[in-house]
């Protein structure tokens, strides 16, 4: 059997996140679908990471095993004939049989999108999340240092998680200004809560209002209490880069 | 009666354009369903121009007439609240009584967006045209400047299109790459033709794939045969810009 890698990038905006739901239309399900056609049998595709309905990923990694014979580097093009044009396969390579997408990783790096303008932009509103008083984009970047590390994030962590460590280690934090009104966060880390970081983003954008100090948010990352923390930032504005192996 | 002037941005993507229709939903009566809330009668939009199905606009400009007295300075806020998420009021003025959104512009600037990766991005299927043979937008751009000046447009006019006469003035026309994937379009007349730009588009485009001259898009302007021009580029990738005044 070969062991097939995909990097899919999609539009998360028309589907109820990545994995495979009884009820709802998923990107599992129609990439195993559509590829089925492909490879002439039922395909069951692992995924690095699950990704909510809304949410985006340019990077994220699958693997399916596979008696079919098409050549690897067809698979991208042959694709493009078969899925729907908000799901792109962007690379695809044969991998050693015990290459497993969410086994196997050993980081991720996840991105948040920002708009702070005045007025909502009408092509940003499945892309970003719309905060229209402004923000101090590098009091946000301070704040967001504290996170770097190995830590107990529980105060970060939703409450219908997997019952799993709350213990994870960040590599790098980032927040940055894209033109005049873009603002975008970026975390490395070896892995991720469940609303992890829309949990974290919804606090640091209460200290890039001026509303908590970079003090306040280390304080609420060690006190553990998820009460403490602001709310969960909307899934439109988050996108999966990539997954590190 | 005071003459409200608005400015309108808009994502195409769902509506079947901006001029109202039967059986269709399109974004000028959205607006005037929506607004008609705010001033307490029915409204009459004129807009500057029809845009098509999916075309976009950063910059459609209306006017109505009301005895409402909500200030201008308030409708942008208060259509916030009123219109959907891909419909935004970005500005709104009292103008003189005489004023007539498409009567009274004397220029237009239109954008198109192309996408030149080998493969698409699904976060630009509604937003660009994808073409993924390598194209030369500085070539697109000299063979552009033919279309600068008073000409006949009956090559690059729609087949559907009112019996106006084709002569239009076109006072700057551009081709520039935007970053390392993404090419622009941008035209700036006193009036544009049914369809217009896009066949301009899709005509130019064979001029930067190599298919054809700068020459030869200055002889199928001059010879005025639609069928010697190329195809009408696909509607999402345009954007009405800006209306001058």
């Amino acid at each position: 059997m070969r062991n097939i890698k995909l990097i899919l990038a999609y539009d998360g905006t028309a589907y109820h996140g990545f994995q495979r739901q009884a009820n709802a239309m998923t990107v599992q399900q129609i990439v195993e679908e559509r590829l089925a056609r492909l490879f002439g049998h039922p395909l069951k595709l692992t995924g690095s990471a699950r990704t909510d309905a809304k949410v985006h990923a340019y990077g994220q990694v699958v693997n399916f095993y596979t008696q079919g014979t098409i050549p690897a580097e067809r698979i991208v093009l042959a694709a493009k004939g078969l899925l729907p044009p908000d799901i792109v396969v962007v690379d695809a390579a044969e991998e050693a049989p015990g290459f497993h997408a969410r086994r196997s990783a050993t980081g991720k790096v996840y991105r948040y999108r920002l708009l702070n303008t005045r007025l909502a932009n009408p092509f940003e509103r499945n892309y970003a999340w719309h905060i229209s008083t402004r923000l101090d984009a590098a009091l946000m970047h301070e704040a967001a240092q504290a996170v770097v590390g190995t830590h107990d994030f529980s105060a970060f962590r939703a409450a219908g998680g997997a019952p799993v460590s709350p213990v994870r280690t960040i590599m790098a934090a980032a927040c940055r200004e894209i033109g005049t009104s873009g603002i975008e966060f970026e975390f490395w880390g070896t892995g991720f809560l469940y609303h992890m970081v829309r949990n974290l983003v919804g606090t640091l954008v209460e200290v890039g209002g001026h509303r908590r100090t970079p003090g306040d948010f280390a304080r609420v990352l060690a006190g553990g209490d998820r009460h403490a923390a602001g709310i969960t930032a909307p899934p439109q504005g988050l996108y999966l880069i990539e997954v590190k192996y």
